[in-house]
């Protein structure tokens, strides 16, 4: 049975991503549709990009991942179909696709992208304004029935990619930035594993806190304290133990961190 | 695979609307279900007729939408079954099929309507508070199974229904009103691509803002900027590009609107 | 086809009940898969255990129920895998399980426990995190598709409880306490149908408003009136007739309640 998720600014009120659903599930019957995220906020292609990147790779081989954060939709943005690796992604070409990417480059994976040009295999009216429903639903239900992406427009190589900022070497550690806060209120760092490597953490400041040391896991301080540690997807985050980091903090999305190592 | 939808004011923490599902796959295992909305405000009947109108017509032949928005539940409002078209619909008596009804009509649709008054296709035990759970789902999973609604009880012609306000013509163009508000803050109105025909529209008027033209799509004007143009059920809908416009124009549902066109 | 339900407190943005979903679907790819609630207040473990009793009743024979509200993650608390009566449940060690074991042992059905402890049945690779990603979701995959939980790990006898505040005797009735609060506003009492009997109730007390009698039903008395009913769980209720009684009442969980019978 194919998968098919879907990553969207929609909200969970209108009955929009059900739309899509219908859609699909008029063309592909038996696909199993998983809900990844309808509370991007709206038109943020950024947070698309980060929550499509931490989820795809859980997914089986053959995925179809539908984005729809469309906030060129029915201009001349181009609609998309790639297969990257095992998986397949239907979207606008406006840079949701720029982590994935960037992660398939690193590891030598092969790509593909195809504009999407062919109108059978969209609904009869495209819309101005519900791509998702008229060209992206019909067309990731078409690749989940095993229609060849080859078939759906012309190949392009210029998708449109943005680069998520890096962290600096500084002389005594990192200087990074706030990329994500989660549903805890946990802070995500651009500063992953990899940056720090064998060396310690010494101190993390953020917008007037200090933290020092680091720690495997949030339950092994006290209550309330702030602590750092890697999270889930290797990149360090900074939380506060059964409570919300960000609420004590305050910052934002691009918030400068700087981390002592030794 | 038989598809049950769900539309109810449940909300998304409490595990109600998955007690419905329990209940279904109790009795239908391979169903497919999909929620449509589980925020329609509590008790607003019009907001779920407007959301099932909007999402019912892109689903497959056969598909059975449940829709429990029912503050009349334990009195003597009704629950029906109906068929129209080639759909189903499970729901209380209370007016949330009006505007799928109007369709039909409109379209000369065929509809069948039944009191649901058969205890052996509910749950042993019935409530006097959560018929979804008692009554509706198990009736919605019984039709998934194929059970012809003919057998669930006695036909009914006199089903509840409430008028929707029409737009007025004016000296210049149509007085209309706020239906709904999306969760993009897309201001929904009750005029649509049917009155206006081919008229051009000059100016939009509501709560003391005016706005001149009509755009195509969202991404054709500056961000920022209040436009007017179709949405996705082409009625006529006031967006701010890229941002959200029932927040800047502080409108309400029922909120009038004077258009003006050539 | 198998079920799987999902319980955390993860939230709907972060798509991380997703990535359960995506590690699922790799080794069982023909589950069903259902959310129950992934808006368990953070680290809330009464709250997690109170809407897992709700529902899980009413799931089918066999239904594997993963719940991840998971405070110690990564520290010294055991994952564990069970089988109450005929439904299976897989969820950190920390007194989730609590209301299903008791209502296991009033009904006396078997019980059996397991830690799980053999790592061919999860994720490769362990994080300090996110266990339910990289444990629990692929245990409730395994057993989904068959696998005895015998072969997971030692059977245990000692998994952590905690008691449920009970109901005291009064002269004149019962002094309870608010357990929960829902998504309608109303709030949900531990005291039930079988502490009141045959009784009548004359007056229930909470937060210096006093509601006189009992209702069946919600929509038996006028618009705005606070009431006392039986929830669909037998628990009583205080509700608001079209409305949200929490709002009013400004109660918490916790709140006494005195209820006057006769």
């Amino acid at each position: 049975m194919a998968i098919i998720t879907l990553i969207t600014d929609f909200g969970l009120k209108d009955g929009n991503a059900a739309v899509m659903k219908g859609v699909i599930l008029q063309i592909a019957p038996a696909v199993q549709i998983v809900d990844v995220s309808h509370l991007i906020q709206p038109q943020n292609i950024l947070e698309a990009a980060m929550i499509l990147f931490r989820s795809a790779m859980y997914f089986p081989v053959n995925t179809v991942h539908t984005i729809v954060v469309d906030p060129g939709v029915g201009t001349n943005r181009r609609p998309i179909a790639a297969r990257i690796g095992t998986q397949y992604f239907v979207c606008p070409d406006n840079g949701i696709l720029s982590l994935v990417i960037d992660s398939a480059k690193t590891e030598g994976v092969a790509m593909e992208f195809y504009k999407l040009e062919i109108p059978r295999f969209w609904l009869p009216q495209i819309s101005h304004v519900f791509h998702g429903r008229d060209i992206f639903a019909p067309v990731a239900a078409h690749i989940a029935n095993g229609q060849n992406i080859l078939s759906m427009g012309s190949a392009i190589q210029d998708v449109i990619r943005f680069s998520f900022p890096d962290p600096k070497r500084t002389e005594n550690g990192w200087q990074g930035e706030v990329i994500y806060i989660d549903h805890f209120g946990n802070i995500i760092l651009n500063i992953n594993e990899q940056h720090i490597g064998e060396n310690e953490i010494i101190a993390t400041k953020l917008n007037g806190y200090e933290i020092f040391g680091q720690e495997k896991t949030f339950g092994n301080q006290d209550e309330g304290k702030l602590i750092v540690l890697y999270g889930s997807t290797k990149n360090l985050i900074i939380a506060k133990v059964n409570g919300d980091a960000a609420k004590v903090i305050q910052c934002t999305i691009g918030s400068l961190v700087e981390i002592t190592v030794r």
